[in-house]
């Protein structure tokens, strides 16, 4: 597979794609635990640009890129700090950028500001969530987490609930899922954060089975993986508002028992009380796990894009 | 000596440990001023998580690690830039930021926030600092400096000035000289600022002889070590509270008339007026070397705590 | 050619001393373009103290730091994070600073800074813009652009427009121009931010010949180099005295058509309004390859400075 961006989850096509990443990740994670993953990023630089504060996300980039040997170049309050409070335009910060790095990491609050920033850079871009819009390297570790905690993509029934309107790991994972077959999926969500009409047309199109519903309990039972994700405070006009919703969704013990023995919970993280802590020490808390796993995938990603010196 | 954790300054329970750790940090220094530190840490990661704003010590972790041949991911602004803002515990951030880094430094607020952190960590964690709690490697390159500097750690007068509740390196280095013998104790304050009354009995106890006073000229003529440290304007509810103690206690050629011959200045950086800048070319004005013996002790706690690939 | 500190342009007296590192940056060019800069920085460390933001500057020091092999510590906010927030002084950040870095480079918004930083440090100091004073290492990089791009340096007319009062890289630039034969300068300013009269008076003393002007369109014919500069709204006291300005000279496609077809346009970035994008795919535009060039420059200067390990 040849990449030169990554953009959106639907640029991996096919399960072919997405298998032959998460063998690669798969490598990653068994040359990291024996302590040499390869060198392959000497001499190499990261560029990382984060619009909007974003720790797990940077600093797994990061650990991935030095645990191959590069280097980092960034800022973690682009907004804040850097050419953009002068008023330079997103496509002359990577033009300039693009000539000190040979990778950049872009987070950036506006949607399709990514694919913005890959239209006029010499290097690729990688996004790492833009907006509303996609995180797709966030899709590409859930469905590696999945596979890897239950064996297998296909026949699957998957719950999400929380926010499914401005949740974009929600998107890029539904439009991954789409390619595996027997998938079910169930939305569980407030009248005011339901999933978007264009992903509901998409999985009509594709013909998956999907139904909406505000019952956890039901979900639960049925569900071989609960993906639960955060109200974000930080899409609400106001605290009112916020505090209306939060909340509406928890996993305790009580949904706990509710679930099959060969299940998983899973959280794109941070969780603020979507998951109260009684649960993280079951086995089924998959989510400190599937953190770990963005950092095989995103070395994976970084060999699949930069390549071996010489390539 | 076998350490997992460095939480506090009373972990280092005996002269041996302390020992062993200063002979280390002496060879750290030689193996640093012929241009050739070990690089032990090579392929390691170190996350540095700083909730407040401390160039010093950060930068001195970081050059550590990047002397044995480490790398270093982090925030520099936990507080404002990190998942803390989208509500995430600490616990949470150290359990996932464990899986990205070899070691975590941390500086946080709130005392007790380190030991929280090692609780849930599955990496080494290092406090580099916790609110008004301990500073353990500032109390460790204290002692540090004063072996080198007096070439004995027994029989020595200290005296410490400035901010003596809420200095946490005052409490540490306390903890630490209690080890020695024939060590005396003279603490100046403000009587709002006073030694701690728990740290006051923990000398009583081990039946080391102090004395409070505010007599900065007898202090200095009899001290063979002065530790002057800063008043903390953000400790203070007011400017006009802080006002007030500031400048309290003052270093000047005055005073430094008084003192002996061999005898030194200490303060754990950074000054306001507290060593006024007439003192710090006389040889006895010993703290910028102080904060270069950080370096040498962070590198070999390093080494202690990750010791060599394969170990 | 010895130099310990980079402070202003004018330390660099000769075409000699300017053609050796343009020659040396040549070669950096060369061997990263290879995929193979020498790596004579290893174990090397880099500390940037940031106390105005710069992305380019930061991002482009620290990009000819790795490429070179070495690590980069550092602060992108050291206004808000650092020490200087508990009040400590330069000096006394500098000479800590200087004892975990084997180069010191800083941003600060004073003018003189670089130079008080550089008398009480222990290691190099590279002035990487210091108020409305200098920022010697953009001029370095502005001359070596002009002569990649035209091929020579004696001989040519340069037209400086925008904001020559507050604008250092003009005032740089000038002072090493003024090293070469046949040079012809333009100043197109608005009244209230004409070229100093030190730099006027300079100019006089070598007996360089210069004028002011108001008309583009006239300086746009004769120019062999235009080099743009941007109304920097934050030396305005308000957003209404820099409306007045701002858009004052602008290139676009008309301008463009009144330019010789071997002359460039340059900018030190980043640009708000001062060059439309429709003039960027012009072979002309200059300035993001001049960006790129700041990179060669700069492993150049790291190269002169700390040469390599044992020399």
């Amino acid at each position: 597979m040849k990449i030169r961006h990554i953009l959106e989850s639907q640029q991996f096509r096919d399960r072919a794609s997405l298998e032959g990443l998460f063998k690669e990740a798969d490598e990653m994670e068994r040359l990291s635990s024996s302590g040499n993953p390869p060198q392959i990023m000497k001499a190499r630089i990261m560029a990382t640009l984060f619009y909007e504060p974003s720790t797990r996300t940077r600093l797994s980039f990061e650990s991935a890129m030095a645990r191959l040997g590069g280097s980092v170049i960034g800022t973690e309050a682009a907004s804040h700090f850097s050419s953009a409070v002068k008023g330079e335009s997103l496509p002359d910060t990577i033009r300039v950028v693009g000539r000190y790095a040979d990778v950049i990491v872009i987070r950036h609050p506006q949607e399709g500001s990514s694919r913005t920033a890959a239209g006029c850079s010499s290097v690729p871009v990688i996004n790492a969530g833009d907006g509303a819009g996609q995180h797709p390297t966030q899709a590409l570790l859930d469905m590696y987490t999945i596979k890897r905690e239950l064996g297998r993509l296909d026949n699957i029934s998957v719950a999400m609930a929380g926010d499914l309107l401005y949740g974009r790991t929600v998107h890029s994972l539904t439009y991954l899922l789409a390619h595996y077959n027997d998938i079910r999926l169930t939305f569980l969500s407030p009248e005011q954060l339901r999933i978007p009409s264009n992903i509901r047309q998409y999985l009509k199109r594709r013909g998956v089975p999907f139904k909406e519903s505000t019952s956890m309990e039901d979900a639960a039972q049925e569900a071989d993986v609960l993906y639960m994700t955060r109200i974000q405070k930080e899409r609400f006009a106001s605290e009112a508002e916020y505090r209306k919703l939060m909340g509406c969704y928890v996993v305790d013990r009580k949904i706990l028992n509710l679930m099959k023995e060969k299940s998983i919970i899973m959280h794109p993280l941070p969780r603020v009380d979507e998951i109260s802590p009684e649960v993280d020490s079951d086995p089924r808390a998959a989510y400190f796990r599937q953190a770990e796993n963005g950092l095989y995938i995103r070395m994976a990603l970084l060999k699949t894009i930069l390549g071996k010196r010489g390539e």
